[in-house]
């Protein structure tokens, strides 16, 4: 049993985070911090978890956060990275759930986040916590940098065809769709209930932060430069991620075959048969990423449909498969429960 | 390990027993009935089962269900009387989610279902699966009827009052919201996204099948007569049954104790704190009811707010809840799990 | 051509107005405020509005205002009242949105709304803006103060009955739910698409400023005292309120013949064949109130249902309706397009 | 005042041809035919028109039809070609809302559709109902095809720059997303609001019927030969279809001008100022489609954003514009109410 805490968690990826916790057998949640709601019952902001979690929010203090064995950041940028330098000298380990040190190029986030990096030398220690590439590096990590959502899904989604050499590298595009938690809990015009329901747009055509984390992914993987279009849009739906990914076919290869058998022993990737349409709903609540590939009619282009839960296999859940890892736990702990259909 | 099978598992409380009973530690799903769909895997109707689920639907056959421990009946009304007697008399325990055995009064059955019921020796044998009433009896039964979603949501809200008579039971009032679930995985027009979508209406006003059902476990309660108005309405939702409920109150007593005191030991019903409204998603994928007890303001009258999922408490999750008390689980097992919010 | 300008009009209500504005042969619309967003184009925040509506927000400016025939006040409540005086007295005509004007008891408006009220002298002289009782009122009034959205459902719905005197006053219940834009485009985390969507629940059980000004109209049509109880939902849909009404019948009347007499020359009420369920969806963006009325099976009690689109017949539509009396225009103009389905 | 008849009018463009041509000040609506539901007045299936429209279905009759000065249909593909000859020769002019006679080449609509065309001589004298293109042909046609909605919308925003020649035209693709009524209104289970709410999923990746129309026009319009990938997606909505379409840019031109230049004339398109990102909600229940152009980051493609109403301009509203043009009334006649929001 290890003792973990959660800073930030008044967001929904935080609340995510409770959910799975506490059903989570070798865990013990010890601490949730938030300034604003501190003193506040976390079950009185979140009451599915009222009989679940009798804790509550807490101002952060690193001398609390020092005494567990893993601490979780579910906070805005900015954040982890102003107390991180503290948590991992006290010998924790940490998974941040935020930006801070997803991307290895300091010039890179700084440009795209718009503010000076605070703790620049962590960033090469941090490892990047997508199991399906990294599970190794991850077993033995202190610091983890959580994918992004649409990093996740689009990256699952064209790995295993960058990695064997058969796209065209060069001519990428991600257009992807999340669901309306992807705004996060705030209280913003744009995302009541009024503004996006019974509707659907794009967002960020003119540049959107999870650019450069995906294309850092996806540059790892190939040996040809890779250049990515990127259009997030915005579904009237509370959880999920679609993301339809087209590139050019360069090699006479079985497809199928090759997603198949990239992600044979993947737990939490599900490749489905061909022809499938996977739908976010069949990954609801659950870590899932379920991808179906297909050759376009009449073109020699690849449609690859990569669906996630955004909150979960792209934030809470992720994080939790890599405490998994990272403690030697089942790989499957605390994340075995089937999607919720209907 | 006991041995359960699920007749009629194609609609969504079939799905719902199904995703619970994969997460149950002392049991083993083996045969899921479908005429309809004999032959086809269960993950391909329903993709969040994919990788916890490898059964095939299968005709329904009474020797194989025979071998089971228990039996779940998710079908139409009329088909688990039809199987019953045989089913029971190969010692084997049944569980029914329709309507067949929930109303003592086969008249009534009769009169409201407008069919002759083929089994009514059974019916004096079925104890009624409520088990904040019936606990005791469900521990030995072998036949259970499961009751309705509404007749649970709106039971549990009335029945503290009417064990105190506190209430003047000649005029109650139930008007009651549910999800789109409610409806049945059943291709009708009258369910299509398109025409329940970004609307409102009431349905059943001029008479609903679950009216006999409430009124017949209301007047168990009561030591006067009732009379019960219930209106049911539909919410473009998933899931969730929301039952207002109005009532005179009849003597001077703290309320709010009185539920608390009521369902103090409920592992299932959570009294929220004077002054809150329940909403529906606090307990979506959940088999928590949870209830709140108003004062109307410039009047005498109660109104009680009680929600449950209602194909979980309100169905599946109920029948599994009676299933671990018939065999002596753990009342919660395979249902621990907190509702999902976001 | 009379002209017309909104005060306040970020909202959905005046948004709404600006809509219906744009449609109607007799009224140019020659300004529109906000302080908040002055400079801002119209066609900006409301893109539907681009073609249709090339004015700017400015802001509020009492001289411009008294150079109009007609100003819509589409603010919160307290703003109406402080500017009232000058409008009328330079001759405007005035339609107030707000709850300013619609209770006849200071003191009551004082409770409720928790503030002092402004313009006292002003309350008497407002004539409540339902047309199906006021109209010889509204045709010569210089100040309308129009019904809430509930009381607008909720009056239509009883009305004829009390008038009649054919129920029993003193035992009346109100159960209604209302779409998200009954909540106002406000920044409220309680409002986000992520809180409401997928969900169903009561509020405001303990006490909701639309009760004294249903009781007030009802009062008025009531020989006898009135007693109510109100509460009101919130349905996940945009548009629309739903009312469940509940009351005893006391006489032998054929109810559906009294509505049908009670509203057969209203344009704006339709009164349903008996055995309907009206959806909120049949009058969506449009000015109709839909209404059936039940015998609930095994009981005396009425139960009459009764729909409005919120933010047209419950707020915009209803005072352009009013407007059209004021200034002898047809009633409809301006409120002749069906409602939307799908 | 012409007179017109609908045939097949049940489903969802039927109504909406209806709803608009209530409002159409030179149309009077004689005949609406519908085999399945002849004898049920129109306003019983769809109750918006409740007090707008007093007929009645009837079974579709030759004779009755060739009475009317147009007839629209809006019927399942097959129909139309089946009684066009007639309908032709009797001097009425007719809208087919089905793909009956869209596409040029019969071996391509025989292959797509499975089915033998049954007037292939007809599809020659068929004009393509996008008025964009085809305005001055339209004018003098008796028969009209009136395009898809996936096409309209993806023809839009693709046309500009096919016809100046600045994208590489061998590498086009559309990735579009559709409110539910594209469904259409039939019983089918993965059109259920069980099925389709809260989640998003795209479908026909394997070969879609509009594809084969949307490379025809885009052909038309360039010169060099077209290969497009199209990919449709199921959003949880009513109304609307979004494109995103990418291209790859090859000549240094302002295309934020070229875009504004093209469709300066056009009532029914609007392109938005750079930056912008046009939601469905904008143009629903509206004929307009709206259009935004961006430049990809750090990439040569292009990223055009496309809305349409699907049933509005994607189908019945698109259809009454070229009634209009071919009847010489005014081109927004009946379609100048603004869109829908909230």
């Amino acid at each position: 049993m290890i003792k973990a805490a959660i800073v930030g968690a008044t967001g929904y990826t935080g609340a995510e985070l409770i959910r799975i916790l506490t059903q989570h057998t070798n865990v013990e949640l010890v601490c949730i911090t938030s300034r604003a709601e501190a003193g506040v019952n976390v079950a009185d902001l979140y009451p599915n978890l009222r009989g679940h979690c009798d804790l509550s929010f807490v101002a952060p203090d690193v001398r609390v956060l020092s005494s567990c064995d893993i601490v979780f950041f579910a906070t805005p940028h900015g954040v982890a990275q102003s107390m991180m330098q503290e948590i991992l000298a006290a010998g924790v380990k940490a998974i941040d759930l935020s930006a801070d040190f997803r991307l290895k190029d300091i010039d890179v986030w700084e440009k795209w986040y718009n503010t000076e990096h605070q703790s620049p030398e962590l960033v090469k220690q941090a490892v990047y916590g997508l199991p399906e590439v990294y599970r190794d590096d991850l077993a033995n990590a202190n610091l983890v940098a959580c994918p992004g959502c649409y990093p996740t899904a689009v990256q699952l989604g064209f790995l295993p065809l960058l990695e064997q050499g058969v796209i065209k590298a060069s001519s990428l595009i991600a257009n992807a769709a999340s669901g309306v938690t992807g705004a996060g809990r705030q209280a913003k015009i744009g995302s009541l209930y009024t503004e996006v329901s019974d509707s659907f747009k794009a967002y960020g055509a003119t540049g959107h932060r999870h650019l450069p984390e995906i294309k850092q992914g996806l540059q790892n993987a190939s040996s040809e430069p890779v250049d990515l279009v990127f259009v997030p849009h915005l579904v009237p739906m509370l959880r999920g991620i679609h993301a339809t990914l087209y590139a050019e076919l360069t090699a006479d290869v079985d497809v199928q075959q090759l997603f198949e058998e990239r992600y044979v022993n993947e737990p939490f990737v599900d490749v489905l048969p061909a022809g499938s349409h996977p739908e976010t709903r069949s990954v609801k609540a659950s870590n899932m990423c379920r991808i179906a590939v297909h050759k376009a009619p009449e073109s020699n282009k690849l449609v690859i449909l990569s669906v996630i839960d955004n909150i979960c296999k792209g934030a809470s859940g992720q994080a939790v498969q890599n405490m998994n890892i990272m403690f030697g736990f089942a790989e499957n702990e605390g994340l075995q429960a089937p999607a919720l259909i209907p």
